[in-house]
């Protein structure tokens, strides 16, 4: 099945436009300063991760129509660390939950070609429903992950606009071949590559990141990326509001999803006291119901009267 | 120690600015048609992949300033290949080898500290004296592995012009504000970013990747790199001469590193016949002592008659 049309149905299916991130600070997991950690006494950290994972996912079944692990993390807890991110990919996918591997990875030729088969192939360890891919060294670049995905069903996210306070260094950087930003010209490089793969729906498979931190960068590029999936990050923790993602959803309330992260992995942090299991599901399960119902509200078009 | 004097040292001590890119592809080390394969009869692909390894760094002992993974074929391999990656890292550093990760990282805020921690914190199962890094986020991404490489005394290679047939796409882009081509301004934030740690050698831990296949760009950015020592692939099988890098150089033969990966990797494959355990080392390592030798008759000055 075509990727967009696998999450265009998914985000029906479940009424939301909700990406939860799966980002394990061990900072915040580990250790006996760590609510989380107190919760599980006698957790290993591999053990806590786990949970952790476990977690997100369960909640992800019914409010979220996707979720996205952030490879960094898992790295960063070395061998063990990408053993559960392994494990996490397939608890997912088993539950029908698409996954969105955020990795950012990309390079030339065929080396692109062999990250493309890390987590692109449906063989392999790490295969996921879409990667996050970056465009910098050229769209030839993109093409090995584009054809990749397409042949497994799966999707690419590119970077056009990231949500981070320096991202116009280099992205809003005005073109004298065209007067346009560079943002716009690898946005058109997105639309391209994905241009031969519409699914049924009327997107491709390959949809672009946008940052919610940028609201009328994201509406401009909402025009520009005609066919593309948005997969809008900064929202919640990074300070994007609800408000300033309206207009990354089409007026038929598709065409975009919204991740969240910290604001929900870690809500239970807010709690006053009392943070056992049960309170660390409930808080997290409670952040997302009203992420996705917030997301709703500004996405899907007003009944009429 | 700081990273561009350990790298300026070890060029020094061995005679050698060439870099072995360790590229296990698959489809070149496994299965009935592979001549390495069929010189190591019975051994499993992570065997393979070990020995593969180990010819490499022990090829570097003698002949190179530097190995460079690449984490894509690594990845390729699932949970197998991360474990050989780990082992091969710590491998050539225990021989003193310096260890440049081409992994292409980059990411925003907490999660660029994340990558940072996985490659260039030293607990990490992955650690590398140096790190390949991708700049299209922005300069505020840079800056947490930046801050991370100068505390373990490790590099970073920031991609600047890559070798790709395509890279001018976005790299080569005029810029409005300055009439100066996107390459060039994120070289100037990789100058910027490495200003306040120079070492003895008077380049700083921030390095750059240019591509020995566009050697007037590398000729051009070589000056405007002014602190950073160039990380040159593009060298060998993709195209590019010792006569094409010999501008990566300074006068005094310092400067630069050039990386040869499939012309060393699968030398031996130009064998007529005969190719069993002792043709296949004998056959890297001359390519490896071959290219040392082409790039120091670039780089090094003539000396006077």
């Amino acid at each position: 099945m075509h990727f967009a049309d696998k999450l265009h149905e998914r985000i029906s299916k479940i009424d939301s436009r909700l990406v939860i991130g799966i980002d394990p600070y061990p900072e915040r997991l580990f250790g006996e300063s760590s609510p989380f950690a107190r919760a599980y006494p006698h957790f290993t950290p591999e053990k806590l991760l786990i949970e952790f994972c476990a977690i997100l996912i369960e909640t992800a079944e019914e409010t979220a129509c996707a979720v996205k692990p952030q490879a960094a993390f898992f790295e960063s807890m070395g061998l063990t660390g990408i053993a559960v991110l392994s494990a996490c990919l397939k608890a997912a996918r088993t539950k029908g939950i698409p996954v969105i591997m955020d990795a950012k990875r990309g390079d030339i030729g065929s080396t692109a070609a062999a990250y493309a088969k890390a987590f692109l192939d449906p063989d392999s360890d790490f295969f996921a429903d879409a990667l996050t891919v970056n465009p910098y060294l050229g769209p030839d670049t993109l093409e090995p992950f584009a054809r990749a995905a397409a042949k497994a069903g799966s999707g690419l996210f590119v970077l056009v606009k990231t949500s981070n306070p320096g991202s116009g260094a280099f992205q809003d950087q005005i073109l004298e071949e065209s007067g346009e930003r560079l943002y716009t010209k690898v946005a058109r490089a997105v639309t391209d590559l994905g241009a031969a793969n519409i699914g049924r729906c009327g997107y491709s498979h390959v949809g672009a990141v946008v940052g919610a931190t940028y609201p009328s960068e994201l509406k401009a590029l909402r025009e520009v990326l005609s066919s593309s999936y948005l997969l809008v990050p900064g929202y919640g923790a990074q300070g994007g509001t609800a408000h300033d993602v309206r207009h990354a959803f089409r007026p038929d309330g598709a065409g975009a999803i919204v991740n969240a992260s910290r604001s929900i992995d870690y809500a239970y942090e807010a709690l006053d006291e009392g943070i056992d299991k049960d309170a660390i599901r409930r808080a997290i399960y409670d952040a997302a119901r009203k992420a996705q119902k917030d997301l709703n509200n500004v996405a899907k078009p007003t009944p009429s009267t």
